[in-house]
């Protein structure tokens, strides 16, 4: 039987420790623990009289909206290649039921892709991320994984990407992201390109290069608003299908005949913040700014924790994560009992207070000393101390973030001191 | 490739067909088109702070208010039996994919009942309901159907029961509810008893018994807002898991399991609506009653049409539909090229302007003169009108209903006249 996905379990259990006193640092969970933004809490609820059951794709005001923005980034979009979910995970899972074949999913990944994929009945294939970047498989072991997979029987047709990613912080460069294309194109295969945290690069206009640009017809986009808006709890995600052929039409029938019998529609109110949200007014392209400063000024400052504790660690440029290695140190950890993931992940929170995902849960090596630690829940527990993080020009030097990243910092010290 | 569930097809067609001025009644879609009450409106909006992930069954105060729902219609409930999602829709897939087995549905029944199963890699069997009322397999037939299911090499172990019914507008009385447990309970089938019209039962305190109370432990109930309360568009449902047994806590980890990788959670904003509505607070009783009685009102309008343009029809006592059977009038249908389900509801559609759904697309005999009529988007156009109708002593005396029903009267006695 399926197990609940392991960072909600692992977000609950913190709960619970908490409730009992305990006190945690909770890098267990990738939520952008800030306040809802006012002018969204505004068009939740005037949209409340959207109570009748909408298309089932989203209103016409939503899709335009949606279609707008995948534009602005470069990828122009008709409202009929966009689809809207109560996340983006709903939309991934119909991806999963509708298109054909097994899947290829970069290793380590984001702990829902797969589980998704045998849901709907799917064999997955890990690939190795490449040493500068994970949310794509290096594209040498993906040509070896491809062989691999039909050697052993299966259909490998789907491969997913996550741009940025969850969960090592980093971006694959524009090279990078054309030399998986070629390999999609050479071996049929479609992308799906997750790119929820498209607007959570630390850099105000870094270079992206979406493999819907490179090979746009065997590419599909999923988006959301749950990272950038920090808006997870109220389960807001978009897709869009390839443009202007049949292909891409049939795969939206497709996808809207799973979500008429999976879901319906997304909830009106929702659809509504979406149709503002999605058309970028500059208070929204001010707190996207805002609060992806933000993200990168504390990922920045536990990846150097975690690098002064001695591990490995690629620099986060984007999203709200970084993914250490701590292979340099095995010998200090054996002595604590520490030789894998798990044992890793288990001293961290019942010895030093520090919940993170191990990193087999995300389909790494459980023999690998690495993990995810997710930075954006650091800036503070209450409303308003998070919007002073998030209005400070420096959120380090704020007593309540400086006294947590404190705690990480010699956390961390304590693993291999 | 699945296609679009037939009812919000119908509905988008119609939308697209009143864009294009024609003027159609619309009995084709199950909706409760009604305003949002003022009180679920003030709870979403004060509920726009739950922007954080949640737990995946939903919050304490949620399930704590479903728990007391059910336990005040005769099912004793702790809050860990109970679950939320985006609709009962996104519950009722989670179950296809969590429970084994095949499955067995009344004939006809809703329309998403048999994809869904589908999309699970289900097989599914229909069973012809009784004379008296839908919603539930003639007991003798799902025998019959059990053993026919078998020899095909089919492994019949869910049977979905509507209480009351979706299409038919009826409520299976207690000897067939206790004979179909008993069914259930020799063959061992899983009784999943989808209860989202329990509170649109036409006469208050109209006699119900639940499987759950007769079958506890194989019986897993399904309800939701969207009926009841005419939030539809918000996408608000609950699901009850046998209690106090090793085997209901399992399942609903698996369910918990499940919706974690599809779903994540209810959007917040929603939870708080749901921690409101489901706790039965006065206002919202007298809402619930208000409009059980006005969706009665108008069912039994549209029967006595349909009756009386000579077709058979069980008398609607509950939700907000009736499933007129023109057999007795093939001979005069005939005429106008009318001989099956499919012609005639696309000859009520293009000829008298009636959209209702075809019988054949909830499972039923393709050549049985049998539709759908949803009798719950007849009371007016706009809020002001909708509000009139809940509020009225007789609301077919209304001027805009009672237009409108003359039209809905007009349409069908010119299909036999």
């Amino acid at each position: 039987m399926t197990s609940m996905s392991p960072n909600l379990a692992l977000n609950e259990q913190v709960a619970r420790l908490r409730a009992d006193g305990r006190a945690i640092v909770h890098l267990g969970f990738g939520e952008s623990r800030l306040p809802a933004f006012g002018p969204l809490v505004e068009q939740l609820c005037a949209g409340a009289g959207r109570n009748a059951y909408g298309p089932v794709a989203g209103s016409p005001d939503a899709l335009a909206s949606t279609a707008g923005w995948f534009a602005r980034r470069g990828l122009p979009t008709d409202p009929d290649q966009v689809m809207l979910g109560p996340g983006s995970k709903p939309l991934l899972m119909a991806l999963n039921l509708v298109l054909p074949g097994d899947v290829l999913l970069p290793r380590p990944c984001w702990n829902s892709y797969a589980p998704q994929a045998r849901l709907a009945g799917k064999r997955v294939w890990g690939v190795p991320i490449p040493v500068s970047c994970g949310g794509i498989p290096d594209p040498a072991a993906l040509r070896t994984t491809i062989g691999r997979a039909r050697r052993e029987g299966g259909d490998p047709r789907i491969v997913v990407l996550t741009l940025p990613d969850n969960p090592t912080g980093t971006l694959a460069g524009a090279d990078l992201v054309r030399e998986v294309c070629a390999v999609a194109e050479a071996e049929d295969l479609t992308i799906v390109s997750d790119e929820i945290y498209r607007d959570v690069m630390h850099v105000p206009d870094a270079p992206f290069l979406s493999p819907a640009e490179v090979v746009p017809h065997r590419t599909v986009v999923t988006t959301g608003l749950s990272k950038s808006l920090a808006v997870g709890g109220w389960r807001v995600g978009a897709l869009r299908v390839p443009p202007g052929d049949d292909a891409g039409r049939r795969l939206r029938e497709g996808l809207i005949g799973v979500a008429s019998d999976m879901w319906s529609t997304l909830s009106g109110p929702l659809q509504q913040v979406a149709a503002y949200a999605f058309a970028d007014p500059p208070e929204i392209r001010a707190r996207l700014a805002a609060s992806a400063r933000l993200h990168g000024a504390v990922a920045r400052a536990v990846h150097a924790a975690v690098v002064a504790a001695g591990a490995h660690c690629r620099p986060p440029t984007g999203a709200f994560y970084v993914y250490p290695d701590f292979e340099p140190v095995r010998a200090a950890l054996r002595l604590r009992g520490v030789n894998d993931s798990a044992s890793l992940a288990r001293h961290l929170l019942d010895e030093l207070g520090l919940a993170v995902l191990a990193g087999h849960l995300l389909g790494d090596d459980p023999q690998a000393l690495r993990f995810k630690a997710a930075t954006s829940m650091l800036y503070g527990e209450t409303a308003e101390e998070q919007e002073a993080a998030l209005g400070a020009e420096d959120p380090l030097a704020l007593p309540h973030v400086a006294d947590t990243l404190i705690r990480v910092e010699e956390g961390f010290a304590k693993l291999t001191a």
